[in-house]
This record gives C-alpha cells, structure tokens and sequence, in this order.
C-alpha cells in the first residue's frame, strides 16, 4: 500500500534487504533505536500525561538514566503498574509541570519513595518544556545535577532560571538522547506542540537529540544535508521485513529529498505538505539508510516492541 | 495549562463565557460540529484502518448520507461492533482500496449484504485518496452516482478514471462535508498524509470541506483571510466549559494570527513550527470564535462525544 504520490522517473523500487554502506564526507549520524537494546548514561526518559498502552516501557526506562514525568505523566506512569510491588521498582527521579493535573495521590506516593516533585507554575512554557529543562540541567555538570537535586527552586519559574546561571555552551555539551513518551498520537494540538518542540530544540540546543517514541513508531528529526540513520540489524528492532517509514516536511515549506536504502527510494523528489509526502515507505537498508535533505525534515519508523 | 508562548502584550485572557458576533465583511464560516447533532445530506463518512474506540461512530453514520471504508477500514467498522444484530445495521456503501488489509471474511460479510467492494490497485494514490475519489463522484451528480453504482470499474485505476468523464468544475459543484475517522493518530507517516491530503484538497477541490474526527478532537482547515468558526452554543458539542484547541501553521512557514473569542487571544502573533505555537488554548466564544490568518492553517477542538 504505497502512499508515495511520485512521478516514475524519480522513484526506485528497492528489494526489502538491501545493504548501504556509511556515507563518506560530511553527515549526521543518528541511531533512533538505540534505546531498545542498550544502556546509555547519557540518556533521559520524559513521560507526559496521555496513557501508555502497547510501548514497553520498561525495556526504554531500564536503558535511560534519569525519569522525568511532565505533571499527570505521573499519573500515566502510576496507572500502568497493576500492582505496588511492580509499581514501587519505577520511582521517578523528577515530577515537574504547573499541577493542574498531577493526582495528590500520585504526588504522594512518589515523592515519600524519593521522586523530588517540582513545582513551576508558569504559564509561559509546557510541562514538556519544564521536563525538558530538568533534563538539560541535570546532564550539564555534577554541580548542577547536586543543585537540581538540593536546591529549594523557585516555584514559578525557578528551573529556567536555575539553568540561565550555568554557562552552557551548546556546542561544547556532550550529546545527551531525550527519549519522550505520550508526546505524539494524543489531542493534535500537543502533537503539534511536540513537532515544534522538536525543530525548536534543534536550532537553539542541538546538543540534545529528541525521540518520540509512540505505541507505533519512532519519531525523530533530519538534518538539513546528509543523514545515516543505522542499526545493528533490521531484526535488533523490528519483527517486519521492512519497517514502515515516512519522511515528513513539517517544519519547512518544501525540500528536495534524495534517498539510498527505503523501499522506494527517491532523487531530487521535492516534498511538501500539501504536495507529494513520502508516506508509507519501508526501511530496506539491512544495517542503515541515508536521506539527504534541504532543509530539516521529521522522519518515523514504525517499530514493534517485545511483549512487556 | 497554558503552552502558548507569547509576548505579553499580544495576549488577552478571555472569561470562559465570551459572545462574538459574526463578522461583517468576507470571511469563511465553518461550522466543524454539525455533524454531531445534524442530518446533512451534503455529507460523507470515511473510515480509515486504526482501531475506532472511543467515538460514538454511530452518532456521525447516522448523520452523513454515504459511508466509504478504506481498505482495512471496513475491518475496524466491523470489529466496532460486537454482535451481528448490530453490526448489520450499519452496511458502508463503498468499500474501496488496493485490498492489501481488507479480511476475506469482512469482505463477504459486507458484500453479501450490499457493500460495492471497488479494487483499485494503482500505488501511485492512497487508499484514503480512493475514498475520497468515491466522494466526489457520489455527489457530482444523480448520473456519477449512478454510474458509481452500476458501472464495471477498472481495477486499476479506474475510479479516478471515470471522474476526469465528468465535467466537474471545482468553483461550482456545491459545498460537501467529509467527515473521516482514524486518519489521524495512529502512525505518524499516516497523520502527515492526512494533513498533507487536507491542504491538498483545499487547494484543488475547495467544495470539499474534510474534518478529521479522533478520539479526542476534530481537526479541519482554516484558511488565509478571517474565519468564523461558529456553533450553537458550547453544550451542544461539548461537556467542558473551555474546551481546548490548538492553531497549528503545518502547511505554512510562518504565520500572522489575531483571533476574538479564544482564552488567550492575540493579535498580529507570529506563529510557525519550531516558533511560536498556540497549543492549550480554549475556546471561549458562546457560539463561535473568530480566526484571522496570513496563510491556511490547521485548527483543532477538543470534543467529547456522548457515550456510545
């Protein structure tokens, strides 16, 4: 079921194995599943407030090193454990947002088992951005991470503040992954709050790399000029042959997108919204695929947890 | 829970009850819950294949006049239901697509019960296109609605085929509301196709008016100039005193808004993705809200449909 409007000549079938091999010269190297097998102490998990169904969140906590919940993700977070004996091994380090939705209950059980609960009531940013904020502080040094943890923060907007009297040098900051669950599928507003998140954290703290990671699919950004995004094996993350992908031009009017490793690759194929989207397009390329855009782009791919 | 980011002087906070007057002067008026209380025999219902759950299906069926499953579409009507008795009641028209999901068994089920079951294998349009094909040809004219019937169609791509027979001028054919389901909220390459197909047809089909229905809102077009966007009053679609909504510039670089009648109303905001977005706001306006826009954006509002 190809969704991809195209004219022939711009367009190759590829078999559903087909090996790419790593682009030489100038590119970004992004590794979107990573999370799913491995361990990674740069890493962070933020939970927002829509329920958590079919993702294995287990397997995508035990790899990240610190949990924030966004105000009622707290709530999703509580509500997926059936039992406190389950539940009680999954302890968030923070929970930030203004509260409107967060559960007394909720707030009460995890902060007596050592969740710090962070009160930001401004109306001025998200609770995702709040999170965010939790994260980017936490990841900048062991001072900041002792303060985050000790200081008594201002309850309006004391955490954007707190993380102005650092000096973060967004280009020098190791890459931290933000792995964020319930940003996407839920009222479309927040949908579009999350894609818009994405592209603005991409110009103003490229240093964090965002994925959004839904019942179905992975969801992440390109970059303008040539992108490998790679894995181990198409098995290390999917039970399909060839995982369905899409490259979607959110953020920008339109883009010239050239291909190597989808299931019908393109060349100079120009994608907009409105115009032709490469929708329902497969992943091929046996340990990785490059797409090379003009200007920045969202791709997914469809991803098909183990059972939890 | 404010998430609009905004400069304080361009922004009012509205009470939650606030009376608008219909505009003076050319504007568009769209009335995006209609068809939750209202009979229209300019309307249509497509189903696409995600799981329909917490929508009161029959509440839209029973007031749109022709009901198109697309593809595996006719699966997820079927599987709504739980026994037969009830399931029989509500036989879609048109079941149309490239058939790579529709079930052997809901197929016979439906046809030997009067569903016209159109194969159309062509790849280089999607099943959602296909339906939307059914549409337009279903309300061109008694005779294509007849041929729609009775003609034997090419299995290719004989649907759209047969509309390029009619002489059917965009300007003139009379106003049709397309009410879909599932087309928004699953994998997010399907959402973007959504979105991309509503910008799509707004440009070169503009009698058609699509409104995507979720779980949780209803997403529809406004388009560059000054829209009224208006209803009876809020009960009649909706439990909450502010319902939330979201503006969200998706087809569009950036945009100018000035909206009367929101919770946060602005006026000359800038807004595009990465930018400034208004996410989180409310609807105030007692029977309707004003949307003035630079460029077509996308709106969404939060409803909650009377139980099943």
């Amino acid at each position: 079921m190809l969704k991809v409007r195209k004219l022939e000549s711009e367009v190759v079938e590829r078999p559903d194995d087909f090996d790419v091999t790593r682009p030489t010269g100038l590119h970004t190297s992004i590794e979107p599943f990573h999370f799913i097998n491995q361990y990674d102490s740069q890493s962070g998990l933020v939970i927002l407030n829509q329920p958590i169904t079919d993702i294995n969140l287990i397997q995508v906590w035990n790899n990240t090193s610190v949990h924030v919940c966004a105000d009622g993700g707290a709530n999703q977070l509580y509500n997926y454990f059936e039992d406190d004996n389950e539940r009680a091994g999954f302890i968030p380090d923070y929970i930030v947002g203004d509260m409107d939705s967060l559960e007394k209950g909720v707030a009460d059980y995890y902060s007596s088992r050592g969740s710090k609960v962070v009160l930001q009531s401004t109306q001025y940013s998200s609770d995702f951005m709040k999170a965010m904020t939790v994260i980017q502080i936490y990841f900048h040094s062991a001072e900041s991470r002792k303060d985050l943890q000790t200081l008594d923060i201002d309850t309006k907007n004391g955490l954007a503040e707190l993380l102005e009297t650092y000096s973060l040098d967004v280009t020098k900051e190791p890459t931290v992954y933000v792995y964020i669950l319930s940003g996407i599928g839920g009222r479309f507003d927040q949908t579009v709050h999350s894609i818009s998140q994405l592209y603005s954290f991409n110009n103003t703290c490229p240093y964090l790399q965002l994925f959004f990671v839904t019942n179905s699919d992975v969801i992440f950004l390109l970059k303008k000029g040539k992108n490998y995004i790679h894995y181990p094996s198409k098995d290390s993350f999917h039970t399909k042959k060839v995982p369905v992908c899409g490259l979607l031009p959110l953020g920008t009017p339109s883009v010239l997108l050239s291909t190597l490793g989808l299931k019908y690759d393109v060349t100079n194929w120009e994608s907009s919204i409105g115009g032709n989207v490469s929708s329902s397009n497969g992943v091929c390329g046996t340990t990785g695929v490059i797409v090379e855009t003009t200007g920045d782009i969202v791709m997914n791919v469809e991803v098909i947890y183990s059972e939890r």
